[in-house]
């Protein structure tokens, strides 16, 4: 963990190294991903049978095995606890609720001068949620990915988890199945990511690749990328405190393990403008770490990557934060709203000493899957928006066309496009807007 | 120029090759390009210096001469016809005003269970527009990308556009001004996107990279994409013109026309079901074709990637258009927004027979980069969404927190996930909120 204050020489040095800490665990796996979707393509099926026996720990016999069954989605929910479905049920609702506020309206602009203007939302027709597997199958990802997709209207929801030995955490077909997914195929890495962009014998293609997944599943989608859409491109996450003296350091400390425990490569970042809760909160996080089941992964992050930033006041600390342009960021201080209004980027902002980060990881209602290693800067989390586009329509009526074409003609004439001015200026000076008869 | 019939046997597997026709030009370029992106990212401005000096046919003697100056702007807009001055006017206001309208609204939703979500809209900091040079320097393009975002509110807006021997279309000067554009750089291609994505000593970095360019334009955006944000990769443009016999063949040719002057890549597709409308397109074309000025590209599109196709009736036309997924459709019949209501996937529509897809290219309003390639089934059009992003937000009082916080704990135990669930379940068991002395 890395102590810094901005009163301190070296303070700027210091920072740029916390920015420029990519915490890029990639190797280059470039080639070895295209090697895989070549062969996604070319075999298809058998592709997917032959990587999953190499590196999922099992052997499918044909590429229905595949597929879960329905049967198997039913076994899922009669093993779990009533408690824990209906923990799944109240976060399902919570993320569904916000999610459908989200969703835009039309815009239709029926101009007076005769040229009406528009736009429609529409949904996608089919999206492949990718949902990691192993130690990180979180059935929250499945929620997250798959709600804003069925509230956006998206008619095929198909998902890719790898499944250890075959088999897929019961709570991630609960999961899948509470928020209607149309599929579930036990297929993972790049090897899934081909098939839903490329579509295999059992597979159908899909228009959009989501959700979070390892460095080959990163690569797999930047490859893809134009063949069908793709979310950003995630990293290891991170949270970025900003705290003031009154707060209890002990859940100061747990917040900023909920993020370490992720990954050795996540980044938790303190800033305060109190040396006292500095202190205090890295005496609690060596003291949880001694009990945490996730200690070594959380203990790694910290001493790696971790942060104590102590600042003049919480003006400096909304600065550094603009620079840093946090995935997560928790707002401790007495009038959170007021800070909130100076942060620029931020993927997702926990507001108040109530509001751990954690909530939002589950039960909020706004999205988990957030703009990671500085990139909210200009990207967002996952939404109903990943999952709509939009077409854009002009009307002319013969007036309006009178009206603005001529402007269309001069400017297509000074860009040498004359095909262009002329399919305007010729409905300009005929009359007869049709020499067809009529069938 | 293909010419299909849905009642003919064979009609799907001309359609498929339709569907197929990459009209991809793309030689590989990926090494070139990283090679370009590695000695910008090493050299700066050096590199710019160099490779303008060997592909732009000028040599800037410091990177200095890369930079437009104010008064080269305004030598420009002097040059300018005042009447052409008054429709890139015409085009910028309307496009603004539709821009302007398409600005969402954020979200504030106050739970009365102590939960309080919402989502916030804000600008990005700083965007590089790409404008291609030469003899594809299209004011008009400038307007397009550099207005949505200025009126999102973005805060620098830097375009490259590559100069040969050292000039820009004045024009693309004006456009830039009219535009409200910070910085106009005189550089193109790879080097240009790595120079916005990574910075070098004269250009700051940006945060997003935008616009339409060549093979190495768009790979390069490729390769810096998750540095900064990126749009679609575009690729050659396309239109689909669904018509009825009632249209005068000379309008719905030099419409086609319009869009395969673009390219030679560029495809334009008629879609009717009348025999008659498609004999005389066809005619009129090959007529039109004797005079246009663009006839060489225009005559070459047509005839690579040229179709028409006769329907037997216009719910067939639709059901084939939302397999294509244009990027422009022109929608010429009795009730085009009957029509237009049952096309799920399409860029920009244009409807009615008063509404060459010309218009839209400069005056109407709303964008015209759009999705390319049948990519319009996930993508949308630039617009002010480009140049935003969403940070969402959690407020929980105590009591809030404790309503919904037991199933967030139930969560993340059953995803071992330990100092997630304590985050929460501390705050549960804690009555005092700290245990710090006020500062």
């Amino acid at each position: 963990m890395k102590r810094l204050s901005t009163t301190e020489p070296g303070f700027e040095a210091g920072f740029t190294a916390i920015l420029e800490d990519g915490r890029d665990t990639t190797t280059r796996v470039d080639a070895a991903v295209s090697a895989i979707i070549a062969a996604v393509r070319e075999e298809g099926d058998a592709a997917l049978l032959r990587y999953t026996a190499r590196w999922d720990g099992w052997a499918p016999a044909t590429a229905q095995d595949l597929r879960v069954t329905a049967a198997e989605v039913e076994a899922a929910l009669a093993s779990i606890p009533a408690d824990l479905l209906a923990a799944l049920d109240v976060a399902a609702a919570r993320i569904e609720a916000f999610h459908r506020a989200q969703l835009p309206t039309d815009l239709d602009l029926n101009g007076a001068d005769g040229v009406a203007v528009g736009m429609r939302w529409g949904p996608l027709d089919a999206v492949g949620l990718y949902v990691p597997g192993g130690k990180a199958a979180y059935p929250s990802s499945v929620l997250m990915n798959a709600l804003p997709a069925r509230v956006a209207g998206v008619g095929r929801i198909a998902i890719a988890v790898p499944a250890t030995e075959g088999a897929i955490n019961p709570l991630v077909l609960a999961a899948a199945h509470r928020a209607g997914v149309s599929e579930i195929w036990r297929v993972g890495g790049a090897q899934a990511v081909a098939a839903l962009a490329w579509g295999t014998q059992s597979i159908a293609p899909v228009d959009r690749i989501v959700g979070p997944g390892n460095a080959y599943v990163a690569e797999a989608k930047r490859q893809v990328f134009g063949r069908v859409g793709i979310d950003s491109i995630a990293g290891p996450s991170e949270v970025v405190i900003l705290a003031d003296a009154d707060n209890n350091p002990d859940h100061v400390a747990l917040d900023l393990l909920a993020q370490a425990e992720h990954d050795e490569a996540a980044q938790s970042i303190l800033i305060t403008d109190s040396a006292a809760l500095a202190d205090a909160v890295a005496a609690s996080v060596a003291r949880e770490l001694r009990t945490l089941p996730r200690a070594g992964i959380a203990g790694e992050s910290w001493r790696d990557h971790g942060a104590v930033i102590l600042v003049r006041d919480m003006e400096e600390a909304a600065a550094l934060t603009n620079r840093l342009a946090p995935e997560h960021l928790q707002i401790m201080v007495a009038d959170p709203r007021a800070l909130f209004a100076k942060i620029r980027h931020a993927g997702a902002a926990f507001l108040g000493r109530h509001t751990p980060e954690a909530i939002g990881d589950y039960v909020a209602g706004p999205n988990h899957v957030l703009p990671t290693g500085r990139t909210s800067r200009f990207a967002s989390g996952l939404s109903v928006f990943d999952f709509l586009k939009r077409t854009t329509w002009v009307e002319c009526s013969e007036a309006g066309l009178a009206a603005i074409g001529p402007a269309a003609v001069a400017l297509a004439q000074a860009e040498g496009l004359g095909a262009h001015g002329l399919s305007v200026s010729t409905r300009l000076h005929s009359n007869a807007p049709s020499i067809m008869a009529k069938t």
